[in-house]
Order: structure tokens, then C-alpha cells, then sequence
């Protein structure tokens, strides 16, 4: 068994269990003295320790590490360097100048291709490392795993926002026709696609849902919109962020003039996706209705977060180091589902260099053909990872 | 005593809690047979109500009453209809065929304005009516009243987000510098000025509050987000979507070219005071950052509601009916604060000609002199309408 310090890092956006994630690191570490004698935290990911920005998290109050399991974003601080190979070697001093033997990130693909490399370099020059990899990122586009820690929680808020959105815009549909909401999640559709658990009567929201693994057709859009007004009196539409057209554009591609005049190319960046889609409809059709762009907050509701998204994070946390001081190395926690209903989980195993590869996008079986929607079959593996949503009260007319 | 049917409206924009009213109303009404025969819901307020849209809200199951008070959203439909004369006289006679000698609606300042007509109207042609508002809108902007039912728990998601989300900007402070969130409220700044209470450290968001009752000077806006930047590393500006320069032109008033080149002239309406804020600052400094407008998601978050505003809502409705069964008629019900700390309410009746009248801004001892921020004094009054907010974990470092 490897002897020394640990270290353990968070990287990429945060979300609301990634804390928790760290949390199942930091105790389980303290109950493995055997192997582990200190137990770092890197401040702002591989970049905070290249500039040696350490903690010692074992000197922190116990109550504030259990606290970590219900606080949102990352309490490390974070960061979204890309290791380049001039890193490398600086890197290695590092580990050796302060003994670390076990390495952990919470992460997504580029985080697990930064364990990878670092591993493989240690491996190279001779240093006894080991680096296991904690999967998280609310937009669940991970290879190897059912569906990563952070998903379920930013999916439930999503889920609740357009629930609840749906509703009002029900109640005021003889003023606002239409809502669009737009979720986080450039090339992969699970956020938007989680809307759908929203639905529980045939009318209830959402109506409309745009995914970026599909070309957006505008001409097709506005018919279904006009067709769900036509049906309900009001629609409601949920988008990726990163939707396109079939050549690549992203529909957020508008150009904006600020109040003198000048034009602002792209500054919204790719947060308009809902604003395009707004001015599309308004134009079209006339409506009033409004856009909701949420950003970062559908990341970090922490009040919101499923409970069994706060477990699995702990869990695969503790399980990094359990494998850790079994020696087994280069490899993220994965989590594997045994049934949809009711829910079971395990944990697994996957390659980091596996997760590195890409990202993934949801599977066909998952996207209606025939129109903007998700199917049945996705529901199935949506509905377990959001928890019980709400029930409302409707009078009976 | 006066005897005959009672009826109910909701006018416009919903809450999380007008339910709660609106159950408060029905419950009390089904006390009082001996003055209250039946007791109709009017669907989409008094536009329905002239198209006879009534339904018997005696005859919905009491399960479902009751379940209106954590319902989000107007569970009978709302509409932003203002009376003309040609109204009243049809109005009129749709009372006198259902036999309504008991008109409650609950709504905001245009609402009580709808009431107080309508029963004039009825008095001057003989018709014996008791009109009895109750107030409801997450502005806070009645007059007459403490605070309005729906605002506290409208100001708790405010507050909550920009908690959040203001964590997760100081977590990325190295990627995103800045963070703009952007409430409703045209023109009276009580929610903006509701994110204050999510300030517990001093570098804890927000650092810049935005209100519309002080005018929008870009110099000095630019100068507090550079002083904020410099201080903490990071930004949290909160504004009402009505913030205005000194003359008058909103700060949202951008103009749009979609994909294709064309201008698109306030397509985004007054929603897009957040996104002319992203723009000044991405142009000034260079920094990424967000923008999130959520809009009518504040209005609806059942899950965040306040227990007191439930609470309040319900009074309010069930005084109402109270009110009106001892004869007292063009009132609104209202809100007395008894105390803070610990918070104690009452409730009390003001004129409805009183509350009609105009929109109530923030006083001047609520907003601070020399900075984009409110005072202790405001943070006194708000805190007890928010509720205790969440402790959430923080490394000593």
C-alpha cells in the first residue's frame, strides 16, 4: 500500500452535490490514517495547485465537512484549465515536494484527460501515483456512467421551473401565449430533455422541446408552436442552449445594438438561444410571452436537489478513495443503475481514458422523429433521477 | 345581513400564494350559509366574468380547496382587464341574475380600482353589492398595506438565486467575473432591493442593487463594478427590469437584428435590462460573466413559498369574507406589522379608493445615498418577510 498525502481537487462548473462529492473525499480519507496522512484541497482545480494554493482539509471543523453535503457550487473554488505539456513537469515537482501519492478530481471529460495525463506522466518518470477520478456535471454528458452526480438536481430544476412556469402562463394565457425557457447544456439535450417530467396532464408544459443533438428547422418550429397554441390557448417551449440549424449555426447567432446604436456581435454569447427563439415566435405571430434564461442558477439550487443525487455524489467521493487504498488507479467512480422502478444503483468502474474521449449525447431511442419531443423511454430513465415531483391543485370543470 | 351568492376573482399577475387566498375565501365563505349561498369562481377575472365563466367552487372537493394553498399560479385564471364604462352596466346585470351580493377579488392596485367602481356603480343604480379586495402582488408596491401577500416568497427565490448563484461566481471567480440578475417590478424596487438579505459575509453577493426609483448614471455604475471586481474578484449586480437613465429611457431599451440582419426594435420589451448590464460591463472590461432573467419563475415557486406568506394570504382571503358578511364593504383587507424581531402581524382594512390610487415605491431611508444599494433599514423590514434564508458551508481559510 502507497504511503503519503492526498490531494483533491474540483474542476469545471459546479453544481449542487459536487461539495457533496468532496465531502465523501475528505472523511473517508480520515478513516484511512494506514495509507493517507494529510489530506489536501486544491484552491481553483490543477490551476490553484499549480500556484500552490493548498489547504489542509483534515485540519477543517467536522461540522463544516459535514455541512458540505447540502452546499451548493464549489467549495474549493474552481477553475477550466487545460493541462498543456509544459504543466507537466512543474506538476511533478509539486506532488513530490509535498508527498502526494493519491490523486482525486471531481470532474467531467477534460477533468478525467487531466487525471489521465498526470497519472500517465508520473508513471513515465518514475512516481508512484495514484489517480482515481469523481464523476460531476449537471449536463450528465459523461461516457461509462448512468448519469453523473449534479444531473438529477439541476434536471429537478429544471422540471420545477417549467411545472411551475407552465402553470402561470396556463392561468394568464388571455395575456401571455408563450414561455420559453432555455436550459444549460451545449451539445447534449439531457437538461432540456428532463422538462418532460414536468408533464402530467395532456396540456400541462412543456408542449415543445428543442434538443441540440437535432437540426432546428424554423418553418417546422413555428408550426408546432402554432399548432400547440391552436390546442391550448398558450406553449410552452424548452431549448438547449446550443441548438442549431442544420449548417452548424447556433440559433443564439443574433447581433445586438445597445442603445446608441452599435452593434454587438455575439455578446450574449451562446445564453440567446431562448431570445431568438422568442423574437421568432413574437414576429411570426404577434404574441406577447416571455423568455427565461436561468444560467448558473439551475447549477446551484441547492434546495432543490434530489436526495439521492446528494447520496450517489457522497458516495462516489468515498468510493474514489476506497479504490484509492486498494491501489487500483486510473479510473473514474461510475454509477451503474439496476432498475428504473424501483430506483437501485451501484457503483462501478470505467477507464479514465474511456471518459476522456468526448462527450455524450443522448441516444436516438430517446428523441421523438415524428416531432420536437422527447419518448417514453426517456422518461423511464429521467423520472428516477428528478425524485417526486410536486402535485398541484386544478379544479374540476 | 344582507343574503344571496358570493363571487371570487383573480386578476393579474399570479403567485405563489394568491391561492392561498383565494382558499381562505372559499373556506370562510362555506362558514357563513346564513349569509352566502353559493359561492361562484369567476375564470380569467372580470373578462371571464362578463363571458358568465363561472364555476361553483362549493360543489370542488374540499381536498382540492385545501390543497390550493401551496398551489402556485391562479387556479381560477387571471386577466389584466381594465373596466371601461361601457362595462359596468353589463356587469351589472350578470350580478343580478346570479344573485352576487358578495364581489371578492384579489389583485393589486388596478384590481382595487376594479372594485371600487363596480361598487359605486352598483350603489348608484340601486343594486346592493359589498365589495372586499385582497391584496396580492410580488411588486409590494400597494399602498396602505405592510407588504402584499406573494411578495415574500417572491423575494425569497430572489434572494435565494442571487445566494446561489453569487457562490457559485465567487467558486469560478477566475473563468466568470460577473453576475447580473434581473427581477420584475417596474417601477418600485422591492424585490431588487429583497437580494440584500442573501448577504451574510461582507464579500457575500450581491455587491450593486439597482432599483427604479433612482435614476441609472452608467459612470458610476461602471466605477461601483470595477471598485466591487478589484475588492472581491468577482461581481453580483442585481437591477428591476424598470431601472431608467435620469431621462427616463429604460436601461433595456436595446434594439435586436435577428440572424438575418434585421433591426428588431424592443422585441424583448423592458425583460432585458440584465442583458443591456452584460453588455456595458462585457464591453468596458472584457469580462465573460452572465446574465439570468427568470421572470415569472419568481412568481410561482411554490417550493420556495414563505410559511408566513401562506399564512397571510389565507388570513387575508378569509377576513375578507368575514369583513363583508359584517356589512363592511370597499375595503382592502391589509397587513399590520406588530414587529420584526421577533415578527408579528395583524390585519387591518384601508379604503379601496386609498390603495387604487397608484403604485407605492421604496421611501428614501430604504435606498442607500452614496452607493447602488439599500440600507439596514430595509434589510430590517425584509427580513422577516423572507424568512430565515440557508447556512450553507465555507472552509476556514
Amino acid at each position: 500500500m502507497l504511503q503519503g498525502n492526498a490531494i483533491i481537487g474540483q474542476s469545471g462548473g459546479p453544481t449542487s452535490v459536487i461539495n457533496a462529492s468532496l465531502c465523501g473525499v475528505i472523511q473517508t480519507c480520515l478513516k484511512h490514517p494506514e495509507a493517507i496522512e494529510k489530506i489536501y484541497g486544491m484552491r481553483y482545480g490543477i490551476e490553484g495547485f499549480m500556484e500552490e494554493l493548498l489547504i489542509d482539509l483534515g485540519a477543517q471543523r467536522p461540522d463544516i465537512v459535514e455541512a458540505l453535503k447540502t452546499t451548493p457550487s464549489s467549495a474549493l473554488g474552481s477553475c477550466r484549465h487545460k493541462m498543456q505539456e509544459q504543466d507537466f513537469a512543474p506538476v511533478l515537482e509539486l506532488l513530490k515536494k509535498h508527498n502526494i501519492r493519491y490523486y482525486f478530481l471531481i470532474g467531467g471529460n477534460d477533468t478525467m484527460d487531466t487525471i489521465h495525463r498526470i497519472e500517465a506522466y508520473c508513471r513515465k518518470e518514475g512516481y508512484d501515483l495514484i489517480g482515481v477520478g469523481i464523476p460531476k456535471t449537471v449536463d450528465n454528458d459523461l461516457f461509462a456512467t448512468d448519469h453523473t452526480p449534479g444531473f438529477g438536481s439541476a434536471a429537478r430544476y429544471v422540471a420545477l421551473s417549467v411545472m411551475q412556469a407552465g402553470m402561470l402562463a396556463r392561468d394568464m394565457k388571455r395575456v401571455d401565449q408563450f414561455v420559453v425557457f432555455q436550459t444549460v447544456g451545449r451539445s447534449a439535450g439531457w437538461l432540456p430533455a428532463a422538462a418532460a417530467c414536468a408533464k402530467k396532464n395532456e396540456d400541462d408544459a412543456p408542449h415543445i422541446i428543442l434538443v441540440p443533438e437535432r437540426p432546428f428547422e424554423k418553418e417546422r418550429f413555428l408550426a408546432e408552436v402554432k399548432a400547440a397554441h391552436q390546442k391550448y390557448g398558450w406553449v410552452s417551449i424548452v431549448c438547449g442552449e446550443g441548438v442549431c440549424y442544420a449548417d452548424g449555426t447556433p440559433i443564439s447567432a443574433t447581433t445586438t445594438n445597445d442603445r446608441f446604436g452599435n452593434k454587438e456581435f455575439g455578446a450574449m454569447g451562446g445564453t440567446s438561444a431562448a431570445i431568438s427563439l422568442h423574437q421568432m415566435i413574437s414576429k411570426e405571430f404577434g404574441w406577447r410571452g416571455e423568455f427565461q434564461v436561468v444560467e448558473s442558477l439551475q447549477m446551484c439550487a441547492a434546495d432543490r436537489a434530489v436526495p439521492s443525487d446528494i447520496e450517489e455524489a457522497w458516495a462516489c467521493g468515498a468510493r474514489a478513495v476506497e479504490l484509492a487504498v486498494s491501489s487500483v488507479s486510473g479510473v473514474m467512480v461510475t454509477i451503474e443503475r439496476q432498475s428504473s422502478a424501483p430506483y437501485a444503483w451501484s457503483l462501478g468502474t470505467a477507464p479514465l481514458k474511456d471518459v476522456a474521449l468526448g462527450e455524450k449525447p443522448m441516444p436516438d431511442e430517446f428523441i421523438c422523429e415524428d416531432r420536437y419531443y422527447v419518448t417514453e423511454a426517456c422518461l423511464e430513465y429521467l423520472r428516477p433521477l428528478i425524485g417526486e415531483l410536486p402535485t398541484y391543485a386544478r379544479f374540476e370543470l
